[in-house]
């Protein structure tokens, strides 16, 4: 039995069948839908002989036991955000499975090799994203905070994921499952254009983006349209406009990716007979290497201050959020981009802008690499979200390839 | 007995105590307070050999009659917005009330002289700016959109009007107040900081500003902040930022008292994780000059189209609103300065961004022109609006010196 790539596109399908409806896929954690979800999963797999288990972040792993206790990693996620798109974790969990057939076909391999779908990486439900694999690798704190959430219908955390056979007080035991990880493959629909507009079916992630939010207010005053001359105006939306430019200059000059983002921008009062009195905006920088997404914040500092000067109005500046960058391992880079070559002919290295489980386990220190699949038009999270099911395939070959080459490093060091 | 600068003051500090509160003026237009202001304004006239009559408009008008049947006005308003200031509208009214008095003191004069509290120039219940002089001035009109209107407590227009009389059937009958009317003369608060910046007390009006009101779209893509690369980006809000900082430019090149203002902006979805899709933006361009509005705003939509061009997103133009020029009288306008430079010492012309009473006036074809006292810290519509009690008083003797002026240019026509 070879690698069918194309029955893992039928899968596909067949979950969107049975977990979507009108309106797109519905699996979010904790729901009914994701536990018949995950039984179909735990069906699919039911003629390999691999041990399946769910550790105590409700992560379920499924284990296919080699001549060394030395594991590689293959994830995905199964869950989706309402209304979300058929492939977001779905695809990286499918493909999976069938590289575990692949091998377990072969008889026993050099190292061992485990499929792990992970428990909630949308957050959709409590707006806690990648909570498995936070949990696994040790970085899911502030409990205390955690316990608080509930949902738009006035469940909490806890209470949806008891019903899972998880508890908040003993997550964090999902730790010992990353103790022989030896390194860590998941494959991922870009949720980009990049690899759409090089007209590339496939690319090798170079490590997730740090990300610095910040919200941005200029003061001025508010003052009559119709009788403050232009000079006398200490217009705020004014600092807001010429930040908004510089940001993308800013990006620009530092080139390697860096991405700079005004998302939004609040005007008060707001009114067409005012001079704009409060501007605040919503910034968004991210870049891959750290000193060049410090020095990115720097420069939108800096210039905001320049140009509450020119514009005699105040500036402040409020942390919204931050994570730093985290890269992932040098050598699966290279197999990785192997493995990309083979199937597809070109590769491309890029950074990946939203995170994903494989950062979690990356900043647990197992060596880890992702593959991106090119998404049609960039779209995710919603039911538009596709990719020409010729990618597809080639994407289960290429992941296919890339775990043949990890458990042959795996299994040599 | 003299003209009584100083009693003007005194006077306008008693209306405060009678229908002000510890938020400000609160003499809306058809309510009881109202009600209580003009009653206190016919009894200060009760000694003045006048007649005292109310137009079909709730218009109320004191007449000293005069050798000729040819008339000057002297107009203010004594309604004012809820928490509204001391001295918008009710200025005017009182130094005409001591004009009055002083011309009807040196017996009878050679033209009419007629004083006009215009009723409900704010518009503040029903959104209806200058409903008496525009009934006098025989432009206003869309009845059947009036009757619909009504209050924060759903009380309707017809209804509050008809406490006082007046009938929106008839309203229009205030226009023979206007038949005999050779000139009309305005005192004002200046609203704005022009004057304070040029440390003079007084100014001569040269007309009202023509209006341009529009909400501005821009349309690109909301797209990924992380996974989308700059140069793949199609943001509405680098349109609107270019838009904001050129608008200002436009203003400048115009010259000659132009203002243009982006009084708002709307971003969707607005959110920190999104390239911004639309932004709805507030446009207010004003002008003295009908050729020179006209050419602002098509200047302004010209640039708005090249940047859409350059960020590859579109633009659409909506009118929300427009009102012509409204030009004062010439040689009106030089007796003002006469007047302004023998209590002042010097005078300065200027545009006015808000709407008068005296534009209805101005648009029906009687002779007008308005004298502007400094503002402090240009603040009105509030209970912080003031002017220095110095000020007052000058503006006080001016409005004399120019009834004076304008008496006898009508009196010899």
């Amino acid at each position: 039995m070879a690698l069918s790539p194309s029955r893992t596109v039928a899968e596909l399908n067949e979950l969107r069948e049975l977990t979507g409806d009108e309106n797109g896929a519905q699996r979010v954690a904790w729901t009914e839908t994701w536990a018949t979800a995950r039984k179909w999963l735990d069906k699919k797999l039911s003629e390999l002989p691999v041990e399946k288990t769910c550790d105590a972040a409700g992560n379920q792993w499924f284990t296919l036991p080699g001549e060394s206790e030395q594991a590689l990693l293959i994830g995905g996620h199964i869950d989706s955000v309402p209304n979300g798109g058929w492939l977001d974790g779905a695809l990286n969990v499918m493909a999976g499975v069938e590289v575990l057939r692949r091998i377990a076909e072969e008889g026993t391999p050099p190292v061992t090799v485990r499929l792990v779908n992970w428990a909630d990486e949308e957050g959709a439900r409590f707006g806690r994203s990648l909570f498995g694999s936070s949990a696994a690798a040790g970085s899911m704190d502030d409990h205390d905070e955690l316990r608080q959430r509930r949902d738009a219908d006035g469940v909490s955390l806890p209470e949806a994921i008891a019903r899972f056979d998880v508890d908040l007080d003993t997550a964090l035991e999902a730790r010992s499952e990353l103790e022989n990880a030896a390194a860590y493959l998941e494959l991922h629909i870009e949720q980009g254009p990049v690899l759409e507009s090089l007209e590339l079916p496939l690319g090798v992630v170079l490590g997730t983006f740090g990300v610095e939010r910040h919200q941005v207010t200029f003061r001025g005053q508010a003052a009559h349209a119709g009788s403050t001359p232009m000079d006398k105006r200490r217009d705020a939306l004014a600092g807001a406009a010429k930040l908004e430019l510089e940001l993308r200059e800013i990006a620009l000059r530092t080139g390697d990716g860096a991405v700079c983002t005004m998302g939004g921008v609040v005007t008060r009062p707001g009114i067409v007979t005012s001079v704009v009195e409060t501007a605040e905006c919503l910034l968004d920088q991210r870049h891959l290497e750290a000193t060049k997404l410090a020095e990115m914040l720097s420069n939108a500092e800096a210039a905001s201050r320049r140009f509450a000067e020119e514009e005699d109005i105040e500036v402040s500046w409020e942390r919204i959020w931050q994570i730093e960058p985290i890269l992932f391992d040098e050598a699966l880079i290279e197999l990785a981009d192997e493995a990309v070559r083979e199937v597809a002919g070109r590769s491309h290295r890029l950074p990946s802008g939203p995170l994903h489980d494989a950062a979690e386990i990356a900043r647990a220190e197992v060596p880890t690499v992702m593959l991106f699949v090119q998404s049609l038009r960039g779209l995710s999270h919603t039911k538009l979200e596709d990719t020409d099911e010729a990618h597809l395939e080639l994407s289960v070959q290429a992941l296919d390839r890339l775990a043949d080459k990890a458990i042959a490093r795996v299994g040599s060091a």
